[in-house]
């Protein structure tokens, strides 16, 4: 069985992508055409589910193919209720069905015997191919998750350094060492995935790296040159490929990007047909990523 | 509109009772009547999730009157997928309706917008009174949660030292000051809930503080006086009454105590019906905190 980390830069180099859409469903940017709800439809969780239903197999279409993975992200589900968890479940099958991984963006932490629960939860009920995970628990809130992507064939990203600006008042702090709490969770990353290395030479225990961090970012990637990095930020929240060369390993390979609002939302900037926008805007982000990754080379 | 740290100590007050029920439910711990499953059936989460009902409205009749608070764990409910997650919502209305509070155990954190659609989707659409929250993000992240508790009356718990032991990983690191990171949190605590504070003093910005701790507790307790405590771990966890003392103010009141495992499987050890077990068991927990929050005296 090949593991998560082979698995996913398998698909990056055959795609020659490092494009990951996340799915952050938003009525309110919704494409007129499918804004026809009435008010008291807009306020009904099962009439939103199937908009929402049929914008995600809309950017599914236009996306597979450019993009490695998509990202759903738990959040925008769950504010939907039961009948948006039930949403969840379907759009990650029907994503893996296009070709696509999927990363459960549920960034879920607790202690041992719960975060066993939510392992198998996004793992195997939902059957995400990786989960992002919160390490403020420690190892053994950890464990769980580990042990589905070694049996299963699965990946985790564990919160390392966050895209926003709050990041700083916690993972920024500078322990007894001079070193920040990030970096520490780093090393227990680096621990952790140790039993988990591919042939890749990464394990599937990876990192969320912020873009809007591309010096700490980059810092973190000569540190940790086995840990495969998740790296949101990418677009709406600010960071442009150039400055996001450094998360990217000699080979141009390690690291995924993430980009959610302004390719499901391209529409709004590009005009003309929604799909095709989203589709241009992940086929931009592609040739600028693979750009930045291979030093400028052949797109 | 009374806050949430009024309603929950008012309550406190009105049933003697520092009790918070933790629903976690588990079938391979049900009573025999209750796992009659055949093992196809025990596989579907649609029959799972008939027998979760069944189960955990027995355990709310049970302990109506005795527990101030319910505290489902969001884990075990998406480990059965969408009839879970709906489940879920049920139960906080069936709680609601025999009087008891519920504090969402979802332990959520994400960026900005994403920890809106949480807020929503925990505080609004499902409806809990309060909801556990990890501080990994910082303030952008739970700004939103804020807002709701400030808006709505509603609260939330802040995860400052947990009870599980690899909290020490990062929790107890000690940081340049000298001082321990969750001790750095339990600042921002602070200064989150200082618009939130009610009439009996406390914001309703709280701390999830492990009565596994109980001298860190206790030193939390007296360095950060307007901060409501959620203390887990009590029973199957290993902490007892004696040795939390210390969470409680002068008064016996400021902090609740939760207990899931020993109070829902009393059968297990206490054998007879498995409702009266679990009431006798939370009554047996609400004397003996009683006791020890108000120095040993009446119960």
């Amino acid at each position: 069985m090949l593991n998560f980390a082979d698995r996913l830069l398998v698909t990056v180099e055959a795609q020659r992508s490092h494009v990951v859409v996340g799915l952050d469903p938003d009525y309110s940017l919704f494409p007129r055409q499918l804004r026809t709800l009435s008010p008291n439809e807009a306020g009904d969780p099962v009439a939103l589910a199937e908009r929402f239903e049929v914008f995600l197999r809309g950017i599914l279409e236009a996306v597979a193919g450019i993009a490695v993975a998509v990202k759903p992200q738990l959040a925008y589900f769950e504010a939907l209720g039961a009948p948006g968890y039930r949403l969840y479940e379907q759009m990650v099958a029907e994503a893996q069905d296009r070709g696509l991984l999927v990363i459960a963006d549920a960034k879920r932490g607790d202690i041992g015997s719960t975060a066993e629960a939510y392992a198998r939860a996004h793992l195997d009920v939902a059957g995400a191919d990786a989960v992002t995970v919160n390490p403020w628990f420690g190892t053994d809130g950890v464990e769980p998750f580990l042990r589905r992507a070694r049996e299963a064939g699965r990946g985790l990203f564990v919160l390392v350094k966050t895209s926003n600006p709050g990041s700083a008042e916690i993972q920024d702090l500078s322990l007894g060492d001079g070193a920040p709490v990030y970096e520490h969770v780093a090393r227990l990353v680096d621990t952790w995935g140790a039993g988990a290395v591919g042939e890749c030479g990464y394990s599937s225990v990876g990192a969320v790296v912020g873009a809007t961090h591309p010096a700490q970012a980059a810092a973190l990637r000569a540190a940790h040159p086995g840990v495969l990095f998740l790296v949101p930020g990418y677009g709406a929240q600010g960071a442009g490929a150039a400055q996001l060369s450094g998360v990217f390993d000699s080979n141009g390979t390690g690291a995924v990007v993430s980009s959610s609002r302004a390719i499901l939302y391209a529409h709004r900037s590009r005009g003309g047909d929604w799909q095709a926008a989203a589709r241009d805007e992940a086929e931009d982000m592609r040739r600028a990523l693979w750009a930045s990754a291979r030093g400028g080379g052949e797109s």
